[in-house]
This record gives structure tokens, sequence and C-alpha cells, in this order.
């Protein structure tokens, strides 16, 4: 057996055929609730080549996914489907042609020196040929193809069950997700079974969102687990029959393997608690993609994944789960609408893929997506107004935040987001060395930048207002153009002075309500120096939660709401996700702000360490730079870094004085 | 029940899943060959929606293939997945999401008021809403859900049975297809059959082209039928064990039923067998679409339908298998090559589809499908190159015939085709009221004509050459070019008489081979009132055939070659198809060159008939017009003609007086 053999599909299908998958993966009380996008889906023939030179014939094993024949240098009337095969001497072309409507199309071939590796080439007959798409690391067992994956399980148990009138009420402790467990079943049952992220929920038999309900009887093997992986902490087991029984309940804890690669302590008990709490959150919510929330959507949303995305460059730093997040929501052409119907999650998505070369380096990844990149890019150039503006067409949603807002006519916040876009195009265009793009994107960034800079700004207000209306600049002031053209760093000195004062500390303009932007919000203020303000609203909000008894951060967060309100959402009692990716924003916070770490070149190269107590005694803490990591100590007194790993620098904050960080992984230590 | 409920779907993906499904039928010898060009695929998530008004709460029965919930008046929080609903009275929308991997997302609801129709719309969540697609006629029973239709099937007998050393050899008197049986068998063998178009190919167990192998044994029922539909009329059943035994062998006869509406006697007897074997090799290829062939191939190609859609409208006027044909070659978008990657196989899809409305009045059709030819065209047009000239890329194939041409460079044919491909679209856009592209296209298609007609001349040779290569016009002259200006009425009168003496007529220019390019040759050579000729090339090439036992006629032809020679194609012992249906184009030659009916005005509601002996004593015969007929009778001394349908002209050749055919389908009488 080789080892170096692989699985190989036509590039973005696996992972576009397992978004499908997992997208109707949401529920209602049993009832499915698909997308309201279109799902696209994976090619169903498609043909995979491979040019060989041979002294000797070779005989390989062909393992397929699907229906197949084996022909070479296109005569393709001499077809053979044998499993093993032997590929004649000299020099030739070997084709496999593969069917497979259900699953996506894949191979494992497997010989001495020839086998399934990314120097095949696939076709789907469209007269193109592309470099194969693959997962080396993970699927690379002949035994199991790729539309067997499954994530990894291990069996936990509830910290307390107790019996109740008909059947078990259990609770498992905190937040988790799997398959539930009956083990030692006796007697004959319908058994209910009704999930719950609160215990209120659980106990609702008839409004919480999950259920499962199944036939048992002999001849269900004496431990059954359930066929659909839930979110939950508490549930309730029901049987309708009175001599059924079970021995005890369990579950199947279902997670993606991660590395936790980021580390943070310091002298605030809850700040670390925060920071644990976080990371499990953004872990539960780490699957097969970044999904928004465990319990209800499980869906892959652009502009809750970009900060997902951010998350994960200071805790597992899995390039593979945003690869797969960025191909899923990108979908297959011809694009004929906005990525999850949304204007400015189209916009996140190109941001996105140039956060993860920065963070990564993975300029391979750019590359393959670059003409994605072009065509969704032309998608929404085209839909520019007369003035060159974004705005949304009748069948665009502009979201920009869960608010009392008006996006209708120009958003000043969906401007800067395409000038940002724009700027990020300029770079990846200038990597792929296509000179016309990159002078052209650069221009379009610099033109729109300026007439959104000027036309928005309000000298009254001192600030950016929300939109242009009918041709008419509206008065309202928002936090969202602020706070983009804050962290894009599109304000002069002076501006930002004002807008920090002016907006965003100004409790007069309309307050955020979501984790979702004061994740920006947070960001920005962060990028102005109030770092202090920060970790206090930090230790307020996550803190809050915690207080209530949260084991993960939630969706929404009120304090001012009662117990019962905190569960409601969308006009359904149970509504609200308590395991919210966007709540573990924490994670992105402290990393990038408290610990202060930020890449300067792709792939952390060269890195820039600047770290900021914010109010507490000392912090300690690691963060993932390329292969290695940069440690981290700072007090009153002193601070302390050290790095196995690219060119660091440390800038103080106080003195912006900056120093190297030694090359030899010493600790550079710096009184205060 | 309510009799006016049917399936209703996604618009022409229930087409595009068949046209997927059937297209890999094609085998060589049990292994797969699957198409060359990209396989579209259904959506499989959809939404369908109906606006109702009830003055009381209705319950309805919800049929569906795939997983589903229902919604009302967009709550989607609020989901059922109960077969039986009851819409609540007053004013509402009514939702079904349906979510189908495998096969077409579709729904049958019944109700006393309310049910599936075409009144309902659907979405792929693209924000469009589209009118659903449909099959009233034969998709209306919801125990059927239209994955499960399937051709009708009679059983048939063989002619022979000869017991061979190891197995029987079984004739069934003609060319066949469906599924073969083994009745009454004893004992347990492996068991293999070797099919044949021909006697020699049903005994080269080595090199016939089908044969499928089965495990019989106490488990199988007493009489096995074969999974997979086969061509054939010779088959060799060959079991391995020596006390295996069958009592009789049938086959499962497997067509779409059609009603058989032409006629056509005549003097000649081997006319006669020529008109009957057209009409059942093309009724062999007119299947779920109509296909090249039905033994090998047995794919949908433009341009083999094209012709079948013209020798339909002179025999079945089977309307639904040309829109069929027509939605499964377009496809989905993006268009990113030419349909079956045939430069010419695009150009004659946008004929097809007028030649259907012209046929057949059918304008919805048309409607339905504008958008999906104005990005057809878009794609063409996107392929000119700066003289306006349409040439084949690297990627694309053009085709023109199976002949010893270069069509390398801007080739005449090409331009021809697509001058009238914008003629048709300019006509179809002013049915559709876009004034702007019937404008445009008319004038594009002008220019067009005018600039081939004028560059392609070659005043010398009194015709168009084939094709300008590099900037030269090469000397070459083909017949394509002017075969198809003739049939498109692009020459005056005086070219016409050039271009026949000249090109047509003169044994000096490269002949054509194919059955394929004879059927417009001959069109051509009837439309300069050649039909005596033609009419003897016809007993000549198709009378060969018959000569030879040809119970159904051959992909190719070659009068001069031997047994041998006549199954060999593509390099493979029994390759040629011969049961090919651009063998049966003396359907249209009869029908519209002998009998001459042809439509003047859309569905026949003006027609004309020119009939013409071209040799013959006398003929008899019947041509479908609108929802009626014409019959015509003609010998040397009189033609008789009535009607029951449209306003009906005769036209006497040879004096080109005309007449009007009486309105009350009595007989017109003219004497010669």
């Amino acid at each position: 057996m080789n080892k170096k053999a692989y699985w190989i599909w036509y590039p973005g299908d696996w992972e576009i055929w397992l978004h499908e998958k997992v997208s109707l993966r949401r529920e209602m009380r049993e009832v499915i609730f698909p997308p309201f996008w279109r799902l696209d889906q994976h090619y169903s023939s498609v043909v995979f080549s491979y040019q060989y030179e041979l002294d000797q014939p070779e005989e390989v094993t062909i393992h397929v996914d699907g229906q197949f024949s084996v022909y070479f240098d296109n005569k393709d009337n001499g077809r053979y489907h044998d499993q093993i095969v032997t590929l004649p001497a000299g020099k030739h072309e070997m084709k496999v042609a593969v069917y497979n409507k259900e699953n996506v199309p894949t191979i494992y071939i497997d010989g001495a020196t020839i086998f399934s590796n990314d120097k095949w080439t696939v076709s789907c007959y469209d007269k193109q040929s592309r470099k194969v798409g693959s997962w080396k690391k993970v699927l690379s067992s002949p035994q199991t193809p790729p539309s067997k994956y499954q994530l990894e399980t291990k069996l936990q148990s509830p910290i307390k069950v107790d019996k109740i009138n008909d059947g078990w009420f259990v609770d498992f402790g905190k937040e988790t997700f799997g398959f539930l467990q009956l083990n030692g079943i006796k007697g004959a049952s319908k058994v209910t079974v009704y999930y719950g992220e609160s215990r209120a929920e659980a106990e609702d038999r008839n409004h919480c969102v999950l259920l499962d309900q199944v036939e048992l009887d002999e001849n269900t093997d004496i431990n059954y687990t359930f066929a659909k992986s839930r979110a939950f902490r508490y549930v309730q087991v029901v049987s309708e029959s009175d001599d059924f029984n079970v021995e005890s309940i369990q579950m199947h804890y279902e997670y993606l393997p991660v590395e936790y690669r980021s580390h943070f302590r310091s002298s605030n008990q809850q700040l670390n608690q925060i920071w644990d709490t976080s990371l499990y959150t953004f872990h539960l919510n780490t699957r097969e993609f970044f999904y928004d929330g465990i319990k209800r959507d499980r869906w892959v949303w652009s502009g809750d994944a970009y900060q997902s995305f951010l998350m994960n460059y200071y805790s597992f730093v899995d390039p593979d789960v945003v690869k797969r997040t960025l191909i899923a929501l990108r979908g297959k052409d011809p694009i004929v609408m906005h990525i999850n119907t949304i204007l400015d999650y189209s916009l996140y998505w190109f941001t996105g893929i140039y956060d993860y070369y920065l963070y990564t380096g993975d300029i391979d990844f750019v590359k393959e997506q670059y003409p994605h990149m072009v065509s969704l890019l032309d998608f929404c150039l085209e839909r520019r107004n007369e003035d060159g503006f974004m705005e949304g067409k009748s069948e665009d949603w502009v979201f920009v935040d869960w608010a009392d807002i008006d996006n209708r006519g120009q958003v000043s916040t969906i401007q800067i987001l395409l000038t940002r876009t724009l700027e990020t195009m300029a770079l990846v265009a200038d990597i792929m060395n296509d000179k016309e793009n990159t002078v052209s994107y650069q221009k379009q960034a610099d033109q729109l930048r300026e007439s959104t800079m000027k036309l928005f700004w309000d000298n009254e207000q001192q600030g950016l207002v929300h939109q242009r209306y009918q041709g008419e600049l509206q008065k309202k002031m928002t936090k969202y153009p602020n706070i983009f053209a804050l962290l894009y760093d599109y304000f002069d000195e002076e501006q930002k002075e004002k807008v920090k004062n002016h907006v965003l500390m100004n409790k007069d303009v309309q307050s955020i309500k979501t984790p979702y932007m004061r994740f920006f919000e947070l960001a920005a203020l962060c990028e102005v120096g109030e770092h202090h303000y920060v970790l206090d609203e930090m230790l307020d909000y996550w803190g809050g939660m915690l207080d209530l008894g949260a084991t993960s951060f939630w969706e929404e967060y009120d304090p001012a709401q009662t117990e019962e309100e905190h569960y409601q959402m969308y006009d359904m009692k149970y509504g609200k996700s308590l395991c919210h990716a966007w709540g573990a924003s924490p994670i992105y916070l402290i990393g990038k702000y408290l610990l202060g770490v930020k890449p300067l070149r792709p792939g952390y190269q060269e890195f820039i360490v600047e770290p900021e107590l914010g109010g507490l005694d000392w912090f300690e803490g690691t963060i993932p730079v390329g292969e290695g990591e940069v440690n981290i100590y700072m007090d009153q007194e002193q601070v302390k870094v050290r790095s196995n790993f690219g060119k660091g620098l440390l800038k103080l904050r106080n003195t912006n004085d900056v120093y190297d960080i030694p090359s030899d992984h010493s600790w550079l230590e710096i009184r205060l």
C-alpha cells in the first residue's frame, strides 16, 4: 500500500456536496427547514486524468465512489471497470470516468509509483481541466471514501439523571452536541426525546425546538443510539409504555478534532472563564464548516463565518475548516444572488479569503479561488448604480445588523465594505500577477473610498452618516460605517478622535445590541485605544451570561431581559441559540488586542505584539504564529515575549518603542 | 379525488433529471460510457407557492417525492409535514418546501378546490419565482411520481430459437428494443447474453457491443427479466452450467406510446417499405427524448435531434418529446461550452425551437424558453471574431459533417447557420414583444447574411466556398454552405440555378456520405425541383439497405462496402448503429416534398400542399396539420386534396396555379 495516495475529486465538489448535506440538518420539531438560498450540487459525471511514463507495466488498484470506467490515450471505446488494472509501459494518459449522482465522484488509486494525488487533473466535461481537490491529511484511507466522512465522537455521561413520571430527565452538565444513547433497553415502547439547551426548554414538551421519536422493541439492539446529532444540555426521555426501562443514558459527543493552540490566563478569574467558555462555544460551532449556532440553523452564514475565521486564527488555526467554509459559501456558478442572499455577506467573503492568506500564508488556495473571486466581484460591480455606489436591489437583503435601521438607497457601510473588497482584490490580483486587474481594482478602491468618505462625512455630527436615499443624504448617524472605516483605517488621525468621541463613545448614538456587531464595535474601540473600556464591557456582557449559568455563549444577550425572554427569539419560545459562534468573540478581542498579536506579512513571516493590560494586574498567554507560537507575559512592571517562528516585533503602547523579538526563542524582557 | 391535479416541479428540472439518468445508459460491454459533455442536475431544494382565498377551511392531501415541510404566509418557523393539511380560510399563501437529492422534488396536491396545477409557482431560492413544469397528460396519478415514469412495454416473442451447444440463439425477426426475459428457469448458472443488431454481432462473443451477465439460482423467480433495456434483433443466451434450462425466451418491447398520424402509399412497393421502415426506425429512437441511435450512444445530440423534430412533424407530431429534448439539450446555466460541445449544434437548437412553434403553434413553450435562447445566443455572439464571423475556438468542435473537410477559421456553413439563428431570434423576440431585440437581431442577421453571401461566393466556381482561414479565402468548395443557403432561401434565382448545376449536381464536388447530411442535401435538391433525382436516390440508398435485409435504417451506409465493413465504425467491429434516427429521413422528404405539405403560419393555421410525383405513377397520403389532417391523392392525371383544419392551399408545381382547399372537408380535385 502506498501511503502517499489519497482520495481526489473535482475541486470544491466534496465541500459543496457536504454543505448541501449538512444544510438540510436543520429541523423544527422533526420537520425539515431547508436554507432559503440556492443549494448547489456536485458534478455527477467527471473524468480524472493522469499522464505518466513507465519503464515497465504497473498494476494499480482502483477504489471509486461511483460507477467508473478506465481507458488510456483517449481510446474511449476500449474501457475497463476492473478494480485492478495494469498500466501499459511507455508514455500514456490514463483516464478514469466516474459517475455518482448521490455522492461526489471520487477515486483513490494505489500503485507502486502511480497513485492518486494532486498531480491528477479532472474535468466535468466542460473542456476545462482542473487540479483535483483533496484533503490529504484526513481522507487518505481507501476504506473510507469522502462521502463516508464523519466527525469524531466520544462517549459522555450526564451529571444527573432524574426519574420522572413517564421517563427520565437528564442533565449533561453543560451545552453539548451529539447523539443520545439509551443503554440496556428493556421492553418495547414509543420513546420521545425532548432536547433543551436550557432546563426550561427540555421540560417544555410542546415548544422545545428539537425532538426525536422512535419505536423501540425486541428487534432493537440493547443499546440504542439516535440517528441525528442534536445540540442540548438537558434531555427529557419519555416512554409511552409503563414497562419500558433503560439502564443508563449517555451521549456520543461529536466534534471536529482541533488543537487548542492558544492559551490565556490573567489576574481576573471571570475573564479566564470567559476565555474558556468562548473557546468551548467556538469549538462546538467549528465542525464540517463554521456554523452560526448548533441548535437551530446549523447553517453556514458568511457574516458569521467571517468572524469565526478571525477567532480561529487565535485558537485552533485550522486551515481546512476555513477553506471548506469559503468554498461552500461561494457555491457554484451562475451567481444570480448574493451569498446567503445578503449583500454585505458577499462582501465579507472576499476579505475572509485575504485574511486567510494573511494569517496562514497559503497562497495556493488564494490562486485556486481567484477566478471565483473575480466572477463574484463582477456580479457585485454590475449592481452598482450610476454614481458607482452599491445599493440593495429588490431581491437583495441589505442586512448590516439586526437593528432599527433603514437600509434603503446607498448605505455608507456597504460602500466601505465594497472599498475593502476592491482593496483585497487588488492585493490578490497582484499575487496572481494579473497586472491589469491590480491597477483597475486599486483605482476603483481609491475612487470609491474617496467618494464615500467625502459624501457620508457629516462635519456637524463628526462622523459618517448611515445612508443616502432618493438622492438625499439622511441625517441619521449610526456606529456601523464609523466602526468599519476605523477598522479598515480610512479616517485621518483627526477624524479618528472625532469619531471615537462623537460616535463610538457617544451614548446618544443608537447602541449596538447584537454580539455580531459588538465584535466589530469592540475591535474598533481597541483600535482607538479603549482597551480598558472594552475589557469592562467584556466582563459585564459575557460575564453577565456566565452569572446566569451559561456554559456557552448566546446568539443574543440583553441583561435587562427576564429568564423567559432570554430564551425567546424569532417569535419562538426557545428560538434563541444558546451556543452561537459569534458569542465567542472574546477569543479574538483578547488575542488580538490584549495579548496584541497581529501578522504583518502573510503567514506570520513578520508579526507584531502590542500587549495591553486594559486594567488587569497581569496576564500570560500564547498565540500561534505560523508553525510556531508567541508566548507573552505582562504585568504592571514588565512585559516578557518569546517566539519560535518568524520575525517578531514587540511594540509598547505607552511609549511606541519597538523591540525585535529574539530569533533564538529566548525571552525578551522589557521593564515598563 | 380531483382529476385536475397533476405533479408539478421546477420548470425543466424533471426533463434535465431524466436526461442525466438516460445519458448514463450507454455501455460498452457492461462498462459505463458517460457523455463527454457536462451533465446538469435538478435543483435539490425548491419551494412551491400558491396564493388562495377560501371561504372555509379546506383539507388537502399532499403527495411529495422528497422530504417536505408546509407553511403559510411565510411563517417559516411554524412548519408541518403531515400528509393531510387543513388550509385555513381567508386569503393566504401556502408554501411547500421540498428537498430531494436523488430525484426531482415534485408535489401532487389534491383538494376540492385547491390542487397542484400550473397556477402554482416555484423557486430554487434564487429570489425568482417561476411557473411550474408539468406533464399533465401523463404524470397525473398521485401513485406515480415523475421519478417513477417509465415508457410502456409489451411482451414479444422471437420468430426463431435455435439450441446451441451452451445455450440458445434467438432471432426476434427485426430490430427491437427492450428487456430480455428468460421463462421457466430450471437449475442454477451464470448466464451471459450477447446482443446483436446483426446476426454476426450476436454470434461474436468477444466483440458484440452489448452484453449482460447474471447469476441465476433457486432464489430467482421462475421468469427472469434483465434489468437493462437493450437494442437488438438477435441474442445469444449462454449458460455456464450444463443442467441449466429455460422454457422460452421473450422480450418486453419498450416504447413511447405515439400515434402514427401520417400515412403514405404509392405505386412503388419499395418506397412504401422505405416509408414503413423509416417510421419504425424513427419510433424506436423516439423515446424519453429523441436519441441518435438505440444501440450505442442512446444520447441526445442536437444535430440529430433537429432532424428528428422535423420527421416528427410528418409522423407522430408528439409535442412533448420535442420539448423534453430541447430542454435537455439546453441544460442549465452557466453556459461554458456549446451544446454537445459542437458549435453547429448550438445553432440548430434555435431553429429547432422556431420550427416547433411553426409546426405546432405552441407559443407558451417559446415564451418559456426565450430567456434561455437569449443567454445561449449571447454566449454564441460573444465568440464572434472582429469581423463578426463565428469560428471555432480551441475548445469548440466545429462538426458540419463526418467528412474530409477543414473546419478551421471562418466556415461559411457556420455563418449561414448563425444568420438563420439571428433571423429566428428576431422572430421570437417579436413574439415576445421585445422590440429592441427584434430590431437588433434582424439587423445583425441582415448584416451577417450580406457579408457571408458576398465573402464566400466564388464567381468562378459558381457557388459558396467552404472557408476562410488566416485571412485567406480557401478555394475548396463544398456542398454544405450551398445546401443551407438554398434551404434558408439566401440565394437569388440566378444563383440558385448556378448552385444547382455547378455544386449540387456536380460530381466533381466532394460527395456527401452520411445520411445526416444527405437529409439536408436531398431536401435542398427538392427545393430546386429535383424530386425525380431525389426519389431515385432514396430508392437506391434506402432501398439498398432493405435489399441487405435491414429492418431499420443505419447510421451510415456505403453500397460499396462488404458485409463486415457495414458493421464497423469508430474502430469497433460492430460500432455502427443499425437503427439510427437520421436514417429515417424519408419520412420528412416524402411528407414535405412528395406529398408536399408545409405550414405557412404557426400551427398550420395556414398551409400549402405542393404534391410532386417525382416519377411515381401514383401516391396517396395523409399528413397531420394542426389538430386535423390533409389527405392527398395524386397520379399522372389528377390531384385530390381535402383537409379538416386550417386554411389550406394547393399549388401545382407544373403551372404554379394555386387553389383554395375547401374548408368543409370535401375533396378538391384538379385535373392535370
